[in-house]
Order: C-alpha cells, then structure tokens, then sequence
C-alpha cells in the first residue's frame, strides 16, 4: 500500500518517515514540505541520507495524488490541514490527519478553540483515532483524526476509571511535562537551547491550550456526563516524551491494588498500553522511540485521591506511531505492523 | 562573625560554601566532611582551588567547635544530624540544621517518618525557618530548622491562600518537578546521567515522601485546620532547580486578577519572593542559582480551580540560602546579606 | 539462526538486543547477566516489557549453549571475555566478541596494555571485524574481534588516506568527544547526571587509553609503516554518540575537493558511511541510533593540515550495530540486515 | 565609578550586568539595547526582577553618555561597534570593546576577516586585554580590545611554552569545544534545543573562524615567529563553556613534568589562571560562573606530541569577566574585585 506524508519535514512528519521506511507493507511514495519543496530528503536531512531517494514535493498537488498514493498522512498545522485533506478525500485517498482539525466533533467548540473551519462537510465522517478506547470504527473510516499527544497520555489512564464510573468528573487535574518536539521546529526565543536547557515552566496555563476540548469531549463520552479538567502543561528541557499526572478524586474509596486492577483489566490485551506494578511509575526513558504508553495508578492513602500516571513518547504514541496504528487498521494490517520497534535505550 | 559548615562536600554543603564565600558578614572558619577529612577543599573540588585555604575536618570533634565559631550550618543527612546538633548546642554555639531533624514538631510523627529522634529534647527550641512565613521568632533562636525544598516552594505561593480562609483543606494537590542535586550526591544507577538524561519520572508517589508531614505541619498552622495534601514529586533531568504546581479549591470564586493580588499583597516587602504578572509563570531558568521563589496564580474559570505556581533553586532557597536568610536573622544582619546575586543566566 | 548475548544487560548488550529482537534473520534465543540472572528482561528493563519472554541467565553455562544457539554476541569486560569465548567455541558457536580481549594480534601488547590473557590460543583465529577496511576475512570467521568505539571513528575516515600513501605516519592527532554510555552503566561519581551534565573534560590524557594500540595496530597496517596517535578523548554530557576530528599532515600539498574525492571514491559502495559534501561537517544527531558513520574531509588552507572529521553512534556502529554487521556477513545474510533503521531524529 | 553597558540583553551583555551588580565599586548606571529600548530590565528578563530599576535606552545615544558614565562596556556586534565605540571615544569616555573590531592590528587583516572597518583611526589606542599576558598597557588604556572567548581558551595555556621557544611554530592544532552562549541568542535553526541537544558538530572548519588572525596574531607576537594555528570549533549542547585541547610539537623532547613546570611558573601569580596538577584534566564544570581558566600540561610519552587543555566559562572569562578584570585595571582597583565568585557547582 503507497503512502503519502504531507508536511514530512516537520518533527512529526520525519517520525511518520523514520518509521515508514521501515515499515513492512507500507510503502512511502510521496513527501511534500512548502519550505523544502524540489530537495532531497537526504539532502535536507543528511540524518536520512542513503535511506530514501524521494524528494519533497509541494503539498499544493495533493488532489493529483489520487493515482500515487492510497493513504495519506497530513502533518500539517491545524487550519492549513483542512483544505488540504478535502482535496485529498476528493482524490479517493483515505485519510490520517494528524492536526486538530478534525478532532472536535461540534463545529462551534472548533470555532470557539481554533477559529473558523475549512472543510466543516468533513467533521462528520471523520473517526477519533485512539484505538485503545474505540477501534471498531477506525477499519472502515476514510478519515481518522489522530489525537492530541496530551490527550493520549491523559486518556489512556484515566479511560478506565470513568467508564466504570470510579471517580468524580470534577475535579480531574491533568498535570503534563512534555519533550520540545511537542511544539515542532519553532523558530522563537523560547526554544533556543541556550533558554530551554535546564529550565522547566507551565505554558498555556488556566484552561486555554487547544488539548482541553479534546480532552474533555473524549472524557465526557467515556464517562456518560460532563467532565471539566484543569489542564497544565509544562515545557521540559528534552527532546521526546510526554509525562503526564492525572490527579481524581474517588466517588468511593478505592486502593491501590484495586486501581492497578481496573488498569490491568482494560488493557489486559492491548499491545501498546502496558500497566506498571505497584512501585514503578512510568519513565519517559522506557517509551522512547516507542509506540508504547506505560501506565500507573495508586491512591494516596491519606488523602484517598487517585494519582494515575503516563509516559509516552510526544512523536510516537503522541502522534507519528498511534497514526500508522490506525492505518494499519485502516489498510487491514496487523495493528502492531512496523511499531514494536524497543524503546531507545539508553 | 564565624561560621562552620558541617557536611560541607555534598552538594547543599557545597552550596553554602559558595554562598559564605562571597558573604560580606560571615567567615567561613569551619569545614567538615567525614568522607574527605583531611583533604584541603581546593583538592576535593578543583572548582575551589584558589578561593579557601581551609582543610576539610571531621565532623566529630563538633563539641571542640565552641572556640571556633559562633554559628554553624549543619548539612548532615537526618538522624546523623541530630546527635552533632546536641554537640554543637552544648558547645554553645547557635545552629541552623537543613536536614529533617527539627522541622517536624510532634516527636510521633518524627517516630513515624524518619525512626527514632536522638536529640528529641531539642525539638522544642527549633524555630522553623521560613522567613517569608514568619521570621519574628527566628533572630532569637538558637536551633533553625531550615525548611525542605519542596515544602518551600508549595508553602510560599498556597499560604496567603490558607491564612485567608480562601481554599479548601481539601483537596490540595501539590505536583513538583526537582532537579537532581535535590537528591545529594547518591551513588545509585537512578542518578547515572545516562539513566536519568531526558527522561522525567514520579518517585515516592502515595504520600510517602518525609516532605509531606512538614507540609502538612506548616499548611495546618496556617490554616487553622488540618489540611491534607495529595503531594508527587518528579525527578528532572537538570541539576539544579523545583517547579511546583499546586491544585486548589477555592471556597467562593475567585477571580485570576485576585488571586495575584493576593500573592502581592502576601509579599508586596518581601525582597525574596517575587509575584509574576499575568501571563508570566515562573521558570528554573530565572531563579537558578539565586535565593528567589518566584510565584504566580491563575483561576482555571472553566473549573473554577486555584492554580499556584512556584520556581525555585532547591540548593538556595531550597537549603543553602534559606539557611543563610536565616542566620543573618540570627546574626542580627540585613536579611539579603550575600544573597542578592543575580541568577545565572543564561 | 538463533543468537545468545552473553552481558546482556549492559548498555552494549542492550542495544544488541534492541537491534536483535527487530532482525529479521537472526532468532534472539539466550541473553546472559550475572547481576539479573533469574530475572526476566522486562522486570529488570521496564523498556523492555511486552517484547520478549526472555529470562536473563548466568553467563558461566555457555558452555551448554551448543544445541541453544549458532552464534553468540559477547558483551562482556574484558578479561572476563576471553575465557567465556572459549567455552563458547568448544561448544561450537561461533563468536562475536566485543570486549577488547581479541583486538590486539601481539600477546605481548595485550599483555602491556591490558594484563594476562585468558585465551591466549584464540588470537590467531580472531579476525578483526571492521568490514569496511577489509570483510574477505569475516564470512569464515570463528571468531570476530568487533572493533572499539573511538578506532571505528578514528579509521573510517583515515583509513583511504593512509592506504594511499598521502598522509605522513606522524603527527597523527585523534581528539574524540564520546556520551558517557562508552564506559558503560559504571557506579562512578564521575559519572552522576550533577557531575557531568553541562560539562566536558577530557580523560585517559597521554596515550594510556586501550584504544591506542588497537587504533595504530590498524593504522600501521594500512599505511604500511607505523603510524604512531596521540589520542585525546574527552566526555560528553550526552548518553550516545562519538565525534571524532583527525588531523594529519598531507605528504605533499591537497585540495580539500581532493580530499573528499579520495573518501568518496573509498566509500562509493558502503551502505553504512556516508561522506558529506563540502560545507557539511558529521553530527552526532545525524547518526543517533543507526549504523552509519558520516566523514567527513578538508584542508586548512593555510596550514595545509587535512581535517578529517566522522560521527558515529558508540553503541551501534561503534559496538552492537557493528557486531550484527558481521554477524550477517558470518550467517550469510544480507551485510545490512536489521540495520538499515533511520536516525533518531530529533 | 559609574559603567554603562551597550547590548546589555545579548547573553554577554547579560553576563556583565550580572557581575556589575554585584561589583563592590562599579556602579551600573546606563544599560542600552535595540530591541528592547523602553523597558524595564526586569521586565524584560524576569531573572533580573528585585534586582534592578534601569530601564534598557537606545545605544544611539551614546555621544551623550559622557555626564552619566565614565567606563562603558560595549557588547555589540562587530561592525556596529565600532561606529557606537568612537561615539563613546569623542564623548570621553574609556571602553572596553567586547567585539572583533579592535582585535585585529592591521586594518588589512580586518578587512580581509571581517570587512571595512568603521572606526580605523581608534585602531592605534586599541590595547589587547588579556592581562595574563601583559597587563602593563591596560591601565592607561582608553580603548581595550577584550579577546575572543576562543582564543583567551588557547592562548594561555599555549604562551609559556611560545614564549620560551619550547614548540614550534607549526603545525599548532587547536581543537575547541564551545556551549552555544557563544553564537548568542541567535533565532536559527541549529541553535534549537530540539536540534542542539545530545548532539556535538564541528563548525567553521578549516581555518574560517574570525577567531584565527587573533589568535596568530597574539601567538605570533609571543613566539617571536609567524605561527599558523589549524583552529576547529565544536559546537557543544551545553549553555556555557569552551574545552580546549591544543596539540604542538616540541622543539626538543619534553617530559610532562617540566610541561607543568612551565605553566606552573609562567602563572604562580595569576588569581585567575590554575594550573592542574598531574592526573587532572580541566573541567567546564569546574570553571562555570566563574572567571577561572583553568590549564593542564602532558606530554604524549609515544610520541612526543605536547598536549595542553584548558577550561573556561566563555560568558566569564571569554568575555565579560575578561572586560571587567580589564577595567579594573583600568579604574585602579583591584584586578580581582567582583571577580573571585566560586564557580556554579553542581
């Protein structure tokens, strides 16, 4: 099956390349990237020299990809994606779109969080793609909107505790420290080395980061009544990897073992979300490169609050990893092709 | 007037010696370290190679300290520190202990947290030494017990909250992210750089860092109610530096714009604590180094929830600085003698 | 073919697992380690968790391994190698060592550089695993002597010139910068995150580093005269990755576009060395986590000093990725298999 | 004395606030900046919050200093120094020029390196400030030309032995490893964290550095002889600091010991230069924050090669710690004043 990356030389868009090429049924067919439009890739990225002959095409000829591709990857900004994905679909290519165009299904929450859309026909064939907690509709979509990297460490833990009605919908705090690749490849004083490194702070606090409508959307539906969550991100001083802490209050007392149990039971079958035992807590270091999410939960005794904890990496599971999951789907692949690679080690 | 440092090789040691080396008002007369006795401290570190003649001594003949100097700064770990405390009072001289030795006020407690106390008729002489939270008691003191790190950094943005009556005892979440330094010079594959480099991980999740009782200790008195708090540490890939996150829920709403004006009034004199406007949250980045906490607030208005935000250097306000604020007290100098260096930057 | 890893859990074996457990030929049957032995691989690895059932075991039954597996990978320390290799070749696997205990061809300067060796029968059958400078050897090999890290770095690029002629024997200067994971998980304090982050210094100053021999043993053999290095290696704040400049003496006056040529024209058919275009120099990021080595060459105009400049990940082309490079051409696979990954970028 | 900084927001402008505020008798009274014209230093850099009232001014306004300052710093770039330099010049004030443009004697080289030089005729008043190696011209100066962070890191260790005929004159390499503070807080790609970090590249390779002709231009004046330098710089993830490793070939056979002697003598008296003892190697964490320069001597028994290291904070004693040893000089304090902080350690 020939695929297609549009936005390929962002951050994201090199993760969906690096794991592409070596995919064992996808075959890469067609980059594009506005700014390296005509290069190499090996010539812009001499990381990838000798690995791929393709060059980057504009993204502008999307709708001539009908004959060379049949599925397309879109890594682009949310806004630019859009249109860009309506030409594709026109084109009969099934969709991944790994922007937040297509994430939030009522187009006056897109309006509110992003402005006005630009394919709004779109919104409704669209399918949230996080397996994990609703594979069923991803094998026959034509458009999958991958989610947010903040989301999916968030989700992914918490999914289990509100499905079974567990804890509260309010107050549910969302704590995340995220790598820098989370906000691609930037061009502004904050992500200079020289500011970053060694540093950590809260961006985008007090309930304005675009992740919240998708968070609670995702939250409310699992849970079966509005779920409100304080979301604080925090930029760390890495390259990869989300590391997120879910603060939520019980609506009956719980232990620990209890909570690693409810973990343990939702995702007794899922390759990628693996559950820690009591006394580890996930580790950016044992996802990296992965498409892995580790998970933890306890209950702190004095206090009876229940501490879920996540790591994933931003690129991978956060984005780039949880896309060709979806498209393996999409396509009839084994779900884990070309992702059980080991975490970067050390 | 002269001083000793006892434990003066790990790293809050060190931290002190650099701080008193620069010190307009005290002579840094006295250096111990058990490991390194003997060793001129120029040998042990070449970072201070030309900057002191001083030998480090061992820590024992702390009682012979009486002619030697007046104050001592005790860097010991907790339960070693205790025994060279009753030493160094008995040999009259003044002492500000920076392990956990004094800072709890109930004896059981210090039973249930750390073991059996071996100096425990000096707990009630130990002033806790938080200025910003209360200095009148520490000029005449004779044993300061210099606050944790952690607690300092979510105690001084949440107190003005709690003195107020302005957030429930329940739940507070307190999430903080510490450099590595926080963790002493431990000989333990966790601390290897190419374990802990560009990963983040939760550690002593549960309520069961020896952090929480003394936060919860000062919190209560603040409060006039028990208050209880749901605390997670995480280790950061950097050196030196804590961001703390704390969760609350106000009793009324509260407004963003009052919530700072709150922390501004709280510390309008203070010349440590510094409140961030609207739109600035507090980074390592600019207090690394220096004896700054730097504080914002924030009200999530869709869930109503209190955030605070705190950054500080763990070895300076977090220890070492905060000891010497304490001791000018003691020594009945200006309080920001020596301490007002500009961070380092970048 | 099924393959034991003998020190498995070390950052070598690792990462020798991490390329294993993805090739498509080789079968990872045995992983050895004294400290885990009994312990499975995703206990002790949390990074590991859900890709393979594998029990780490103790290294001392290799000799029991004959009807286990074909060919083992040995990860071991040196001095502790060799006799292990010897168990292993009685058993009849064939071997690939990655200690330096077959590196050296003169018994006598094993023994001035390293001490007694335990195997002293097997030097004569070692080949010397660097496939590009010479891989007729390997394929009939029974027992592979993989190269070090810092000579991989130092030859590839120098090797065309010395072979050429076009290069005095001396002064030879090698001045490496390598991540800490070349000394391995080492409880050192030299090697704590607070000791080293933000830091470089150089190290085994003076021509004392176990390299040294093994880099002039080659470099004499291709240049056909003795070539004698000074070898300066210093340690980088970074988990992975070594660059390496050289600089040598032209024997008579070349041109930088000449120097490149001689590199490309070595190298036109090398899958895994890729030489840069003028402008370009080797970075460590461009080679994270593959097997490729970037060189890259030029001239000093005005001293008429050739500057040869590579990069390669120490832990894959500079150790496993090696290893399994001509542990196919042993098998009889394809020499790339497994190894064509991309870069970990970014 | 009252200072004034031009360019105080750059990283080395920064540095120079930092020491001046804490300088015992520099008073810090003019701090101007382009781009941030208007605003409040505090404001601007939240670090420097509670530290200071100025206000960043225009460097235009230069001519007009000359009641509110008698020293000025300037920390410009070249070419837009020197312009801004006479201006100080005509207004009477003394400076110390933190640029290229009154390193180079010959208003040729300057040409040929940098391009028209905008103030030639200051180009005779010009003094070189590097006191360790001749500190007699400084206190008269008008104009210091402060040197290059590189060449400051290779000139001292290299002098003695230039000095006493002991090497020859070629081939000298210096093989330098830099933080990236170096390049400033330039908005460029490769200055990303996301692109810098965990990685290690050679830059402006082959003898393209404006840091060459200052550095044969001192080295030759102190050899008596032309020297020719093969100069390659390392671009470091790292914020502060530059590792130097200098290779020269001895005139006559020298043992390590007598190579240390040489330091040893050559720098008994210099506060800020320590020469390390055999078995140590200069570390940049050893020098962080600090205005050390810390030097090592050995040479390579095999073959003969003299090897010299050395460590220093390039924002210190590469720049702005260099400039304020200078005008203390200048000013007829003490040459250490402001200047003896420990280094930042851990």
């Amino acid at each position: 099956v020939r695929v297609a990356v549009l936005g390929a030389s962002g951050y994201i868009g090199l993760e969906l390349v690096r794991i592409l090429l070596r995919h064992p049924r996808f075959e890469l067919a067609v980059v594009t990237s506005e700014q390296r439009a005509g290069v190499r890739v090996g010539e812009a990225f001499p990381a990838l020299r000798g690995l791929t002959d393709l060059v980057f095409e504009s993204s502008a000829g999307a709708a001539k990809l009908g004959g060379r591709a049949e599925l397309a990857f879109v890594a682009l900004p949310h806004e630019i994606s859009a249109p860009r994905v309506r030409d594709l679909r026109k084109a009969g290519l099934r969709v991944l779109d790994l922007s937040g165009d297509f994430r939030l299904r009522d187009p006056a929450a897109y309006a509110r969080w992003y402005g006005e859309h630009h394919a709004p026909e779109l919104l409704g064939e669209a399918v949230y793609g996080l397996p994990e907690l609703g594979r069923e509709a991803i094998p026959e979509a034509q458009l999958v909107a991958v989610p947010g990297c903040y989301p999916t460490s968030a989700l992914l833990p918490l999914a289990p505790f509100l499905r079974a009605g567990l804890v509260a919908p309010s107050p549910v705090i969302v704590d995340s420290k995220s790598g820098v690749s989370g906000a691609g490849r930037k061009l502004d004083e904050t992500y200079l080395f020289a500011e970053l490194d060694a540093s950590v702070h809260a961006y985008n606090v007090g309930g304005v980061h675009r992740h919240v409508p998708e968070l609670e959307q995702v939250a409310s539906g699992l849970a079966g009544e509005p779920v409100r969550v304080t979301f604080v991100p925090h930029l760390l001083p890495i390259r990869r990897g989300i590391a997120t802490s879910v603060y939520a209050q019980p609506r009956r007392p719980l232990a620990s073992e209890e909570a690693r149990r409810v973990l343990a039971e939702a995702y007794a079958r899922e390759p990628f979300v693996r559950v820690l035992p009591a006394g580890a807590t996930p580790r950016i270091s044992s996802v990296r490169g992965s498409n892995f999410c580790d998970v933890g939960a306890l209950v702190d005794e004095r206090t009876g609050a229940l501490v879920l904890l996540s790591a994933i990496d931003n690129l991978v599971k956060g984005g780039s990893g949880q896309a060709v999951q979806c498209a393996n789907l999409l396509a009839g692949f084994e779900e884990t092709a070309g992702l059980l690679e080991a975490p970067f080690l050390p």
